[in-house]
């Protein structure tokens, strides 16, 4: 049986819920269960996600990568704090001011990185800089990474290694906004622990929404002292659900038999399929294809015929002096690899014509 | 057939979905749909809410009905103002401070009121004083009721009108909180347009969650011009979902055949039948019977015996020199008259014993 | 030589300052100094407080009364937390939302009490509720106490005992609203040290703006450690100034030859004096005369006749069923004995009229 | 008569204040006023500052730079909004978070600039991107410019003219950070409204304490509609003086007989005699001298030399492969000629040696 092809590659957010989350909350809807995280779901989904990450671990579900990366950050950095992040966050770009909402107006001090990445050294000669500014400088608290990155390419752990060393050489701590966790860690493949804590990464953005879930993302702290305080934070933010079972479960479900990682081992394979199809035919990436985006510049009439055709995608800002417009394509767990083959061959089709 | 009697009268948030919920959730899963409301569940929603309430109205879902409450009132109050509410108000008291976190930290200014509701008198004595002070006392901009109030009592339609009344002379906008608006609709008997902006509510919390969603509430904006704020407002506080199609589709089943009014009748009946009776058992009520709640003094053994026969409730602020400790039961939409038969048979017996 | 009498008993803050204050002024004029408290005048101020109250303490000079209590309560309680205060404290009523302004949004809890005084029990009443509320309530993190209050009345030595006792059984941190410091004192006859941190107050609002200074306040923190994030405070609400000695040359000039003490006295003596002759006069004090202030109830011809005689004061709230209408008389460092002398005449004419 | 040199050029607030501005301060002392602004200098003064700026303006005063800026910012960008500056803008780097503190978390959109100017291109190609971020991106309400600039120099009124031009196509209010505005004007030589509103200037920063007051900087807004709201946010920040004549005094003696302008002048010249001087001697400037502040690159030896020699000055940041470290030399209004002639006499006798 096949159903018509699926042409939309605007994002992993377009999907819908996977069939084993939506069997969770219909097994999870029986009796009364007590309100706000004392229910027996979330009980198991702490113990659960202690295992998955080989420690004692807090994790808050809440209901948005926003909220999740927000409650964080504000946790991490006080009002007159700052935090680290790179020029192309989400955090900095795309959730409308709410880590400086919920850390009561710290500053979000922006630094540039290749393909995505913050470096280093531009952490350590911006703390050199503050050093200098005493009490006329917002203070850093926080270092910021997203893994994968906003360019879809993975921090290697050397990478998350040297990073967390400069910050807390510094004092910093350091947060992952994991919102595509699962897609970096199918690529680096190693445990989600090797991924985090072992690398100094204090506390963990776990996306689940791109990945298959209804809604579902948590907040993972791998210091759980914090979590009381964390507690209160989320309430204030309106983020406790009443029924918090349905939240539990449906992370219980996402990391039942592997579902996150054979999920996201999927969509990573057909981005990196979609990246060399698209190289073929004359695209070039603008970064590597490491999770499940595909950032590749192609010809102008390519792009138009593309979407005559009835793709979507969204066009990507376009670095000056490039070879024709950016594009931004998005794979996801429930894609076919046949979705991907029918792009290429009407990428063909518009090339031959 | 029937299963073992329902036990649990804490809350009517220990309820799981109603399948009707469940069944919208499952068909509103098919094919990818546009991220962040551009779907199409959300604006037929919007068109719905439209027809419900009888004018064009904004309606923006979120999850819960701390952040509906605090996104309403940090809409209409600024940083510097003051909200009224009644002393009791779960804006006071059960939110963790989040309308004073969404507002920027406007102040809650209490008044006290018999059975949980606030007079028109108070605010006019209290607008007469903060006149004279000028600059150095925060400005009232908004007054919010709890619609059922907090002790389960329901504002009359004359009620309503003359607290708007003052409070729109005094240029304060009208906020109702209806995490029970639909138990407060099924007793007054009238149309939702007659129990709100024909009042004079500017902005409704509209409660589902209570009440048979999975988790859903959502603020309706009687005068549309104000969505485009509050819709940034809702972004930062992380509360835009990317598949926000999942809960415009629970509010569209909310709506379907009466499926609110229909739950909020059940749960008003049963909660009629146990107050009643409670109060043949020797039961003193602290407040009218007039939705979901109970609020009753019973003897100390009474209590006790209840509890030991495994029923669970809450205990509740008792007033000095009462008769007895006060407990509140709460019914809900997915409770069954036997439950309520089998906990007055099971206080007589404790009587007789 | 006698100049016109003085007719203005409206507050101590329509006075201007005290040629000693103007003189340190002058005096601090000389050359450059290093901005922002580096100079040789705030260095001196941090020796000179530490004498005076005994210990190494931390003090921090700001403009206004509204700035050092709104920074010591935001030190003192974090956003998703709440303060204690008396229903009628000025933090509550003439701070325009400061507190919540500056500690991000905390709540403040008000409690009655008797002459303007909280009272401990009232304190663990309110912490045994909040203790069942679990994460749905602001938790309370400090107590603040206006000392004098603002009734014109001085809490005991063994009240503030009470009062710090029972906070500290229940961590929170005891904050005094010193604007009226030095008249507090002056009536106890204690020294500084027995005042405050003897008594387990952790942080000071010192007033000295009401008792002489131009414009001068100070956070007194008797744990200095904490002085680092409120210097990052400070900065960030923008009270810090760049020429600090102005502030600091003052502060100096107060605590020289026990100016504020003097000038507490007298301001004091003065109030005693207007109250009993008031009351001679068929007044009714509404709380003792304790410090520089005279709240009263008077027969409404006599207040009409007084201010007819160009005499100016506020009217204050009366009590219902009170036996005439309450006015506050506030004496001043500046004024005259014969200036109370003269009201009282004034008074007295009234009267025989 | 001659003291010794004057070898401070660190900044200009380490400056005392004029003698005409203490000699205000003493005549303000005499008998009371009504406190919070209703006294007769504040009354004077908005007069007098209408006249100024040649029409009928708000002014507010206040006590720091930084008070006025961030109150400023706060009253023009709500929370969810943004503000663009330039990349080193005072607001962004010098004031420790306080507009993100008073507009309760908007964010500063930093943007490059030669000679410190933003220009109104790098602001059309930001909006043109925020444009297509919907929900998801901070809103610009506002852009703020330092007039004159950090780097020393003064934006033409043309170049003004076109930063307002864009700002207000796109909705943008246009703020002027004036910590320097009289250094500006004396160097622009045009009246104070052809420097301002009659640029398109919305609000300013008015700065005096750097140019010979105590401590007073002040707030006006040509559109005095909005000064209702900005008295509420005033006072709520802690910074309404109750003896706000002696604010408005040195506001009104900064005005009378030009001192303003007569110091500017005085500072700027004095700037422009020490750049030129330098620059005889090698250095090199890193920005035109135009108001009271050299940027300048000079041999190490030369720097330490002069340096030995008692002078005090700040290393700035060096641009990568300068000429020599770069310094900051401020001069001030209360600096003489012969200490400018000294500083360049030292510098030639360490050339020399």
């Amino acid at each position: 049986v096949s159903g018509p092809s699926r042409k939309n590659f605007t994002s992993d957010n377009v999907t819908g819920a996977a069939a084993e989350i939506l069997a969770a909350l219909a097994a999870a809807n029986s009796g009364t269960a007590a309100g706000y995280g004392a229910d027996e779901w979330s009980a198991r989904l702490t113990g659960r996600a202690s295992e998955v990450f080989e420690r004692k671990v807090a994790i808050l579900p809440v209901t948005t990568g926003t909220a999740a990366n927000a409650l964080a950050l504000g946790l991490l950095a006080p009002a007159h704090g700052a935090i680290y992040c790179h020029e192309t966050a989400h955090v900095m770009t795309d959730e409308c001011g709410a880590p400086e909402f919920y850390s009561g107006g710290a500053k979000l001090l922006c630094l540039p990185g290749a393909a995505g990445k913050l470096s280093p050294g531009s952490i350590a000669t911006s703390m050199a800089f503050i050093g200098t500014m005493g009490v006329h400088h917002v203070q850093p608290a926080a270092v910021t990474i997203s893994q994968a990155t906003e360019w879809g390419t993975v921090y290697s752990l050397a990478e998350v290694d040297a990073l967390a060393r400069v910050a807390h050489e510094h004092r910093l701590a350091v947060h992952m906004d994991g919102a595509r966790f699962a897609n970096a860690l199918a690529h680096l493949g190693c445990s989600p622990a090797e991924a985090t804590w072992k690398r100094g990464i204090d506390v963990l953005s776990l996306g689940a929404t791109k990945n298959g879930a209804l809604a579902a993302e948590a907040i993972v702290l791998f210091d759980p002292s914090r979590a009381a305080e964390l507690a209160f934070r989320r309430k204030r933010g309106g983020h406790l659900w009443s029924k918090l079972r349905f939240l539990s479960a449906q992370l219980l479900a996402y990391f039942e038999d592997e579902l996150w990682l054979r999920h996201a081992r999927h969509a990573n394979a057909l981005a990196a399929r979609l990246g060399k199809g698209l190289v073929e035919l004359g695209g070039r990436l603008q970064a590597p294809v490491e999770a499940n985006e595909v950032f590749v510049s192609l010809p102008e009439a390519l792009v138009a015929g593309l979407r005559a055709a009835g793709y979507e995608f969204y066009d990507w800002i376009s670095p000056p002096g490039g070879s024709g417009p950016v594009i931004r394509l998005v794979t996801a767990y429930d894609m076919q690899r046949a979705d991907v083959n029918a792009l290429l061959d009407a990428a063909r089709t518009v090339r031959r014509d």
